[in-house]
């Protein structure tokens, strides 16, 4: 099938225009600002082989809204550009479609455009720009970690280094608390340590861990205690996709309360404070060792 | 070397914030729309394994400032996201971002961010997204044509089906008279019979051309003489990156002397009237015909 017949098939339908043009044309409410973020998923190492096309398409759509949320925006538009085998079989794309159709409908976000390419060299890679709005002066960064602020995580971690076919769920109703709240936010898409590092870094700061309030799921803490992973393994392993904040200490009960009226449990795992690097203790005040701090792309 | 030493080493130069954060915040003048396209391009197949990082890094650039032009959106960022053979030689990585620099520097647009992968499956994939403003109302679509405007095309064709290394140079300097002159445009990325038919298929028209018209180059000329390429070749391969619009035929004259001045050509090469599908007429008013009408990417 053609790149136009594809396109008119599976694509346009997701659309806000119909893609009758090769550019996408965005208003941008006034007093905005526009939030971009790019992630590129490559089967084999972003998702694996076994996973269908469906829940493909949602973990690469997702991996971009947790940029999104992390730094306070709303939803606006994708563009979506594949990279994919000569041979691959239609049915793949039609599922592929089906799940982004299903994840527009869960995020409230439009397909805006993208490019359908073939690639002789084998290989099938899926990269996605996501568009989102935040009043403007709004947007939160990874720089705004302050002294005596404590270190919010929301969700669990550990259930994507558990499952391969993991999926996860950034939680994206929480981006005006986010912009209300966070000084700085990470979403943790390479470990808890390796993202939180990077809050650290460019907010000068060092992040203090108490590995028992990390939030692990009950399988994950099942799994440390049964051998089956280790702590590092839990906390270095990308793809949990929630988020990593920095926030004032005197805001933390009202930001929990409003969180969790949303759904969404926000727990303190730390604190900020002078010095650099991200610093885990156990429940005996000893400091833990890594090896690594996180997942290593190449 | 890990993903974030390549990125600081050769893309935060690039980028306008040091790519501190896994997002870019853009400002949209007040009065503004943001325009957005994107093209994939695929190593083997959108630009030959014996190009050079260098120029490969700009083709790809030119392929997305193209559909820039084509809009009558002037340049603001763009995303980059790489998906790269994980044995790729990081010499080809730093040629690479220097053509990015050069071209950066040729049409003043600057890096926003993306993402940069390893793919194990091999292939060798870039994305580009492109951020571009209009003044509100003032992008130009391809679904603007009217019976009576006279297509016009920019440059000359046929040089990127003579030479695989060929660099286009998208007369991004037009985009001002764009805006102002064309009902509607669109960019020669498929062969002008392929995308000049999408103006027609969205503008509910027919283009009438005449082959002698057609600004072909002079090696193009000669070609067709010798019999080194026919005039289907010519017409139908993509990737010239040139421009073709509709204009009003009592603007043309303004429309042409005012680009003359910023150094681009514009050739009046046929009309639009009521019908269907793009005709080609050769000198004796023969319909010429054609066994295909553009690149097919798959």
């Amino acid at each position: 099938m053609a790149e136009f017949d594809l396109i008119e098939k599976y694509f346009a339908p997701l659309s806000m225009d119909g893609l009758k043009n090769d550019t996408a044309v965005l208003d941008i409410s006034a007093g905005h600002q526009l939030v971009v973020s790019s992630d590129t998923s490559n089967r084999g190492d972003h998702f694996v082989e076994e996973m269908s096309a469906f829940d493909a398409a949602r973990k690469c759509l997702r991996a971009n809204v947790s940029d999104l949320v992390s730094s306070g925006a709303d939803p606006l538009a994708y563009q979506l550009n594949l990279a994919l085998p000569k041979d691959l079989d239609e049915s793949w794309l039609a599922d592929f479609a089906a799940g982004l159709a299903a994840d527009q409908k869960e995020y409230g976000i439009v397909l805006s455009g993208g490019d359908t390419t073939g690639m002789s060299a084998g290989g099938l890679s899926v990269s996605i720009t996501v568009f989102g709005l935040v009043p403007t002066g709004r947007a939160v960064l990874r720089s705004g970690a302050r002294e005596g602020d404590v270190v919010v995580v929301s969700g669990i971690l550990g259930d994507a280094y558990l499952s391969r076919l993991h999926m996860p769920s950034p939680p994206l109703v929480l981006a005006p608390l986010v912009r209300k709240y966070a000084h700085a936010a990470v979403d943790i898409s390479d470990g808890i340590l390796a993202d939180l590092g990077h809050i650290c870094n460019v907010s000068g700061l060092s992040a203090r861990l108490e590995f028992d309030k990390i939030p692990l799921s009950e399988k994950g803490r099942a799994a440390l205690e049964n051998g089956q992973a280790s702590a590092e393994e839990l906390l270095t392993w990308g793809e949990d996709y929630e988020l990593a904040m920095a926030v004032a200490p005197e805001d933390i009960e009202c930001f929990q309360k409003q969180a969790e009226a949303l759904g969404v449990a926000l727990s303190v795992a730390g604190i900020f404070e002078a010095g650099a690097g991200v610093k885990v203790f156990d429940r005996n005040g000893q400091e833990m060792s890594f090896s690594k701090t996180g997942w290593v792309h190449f």
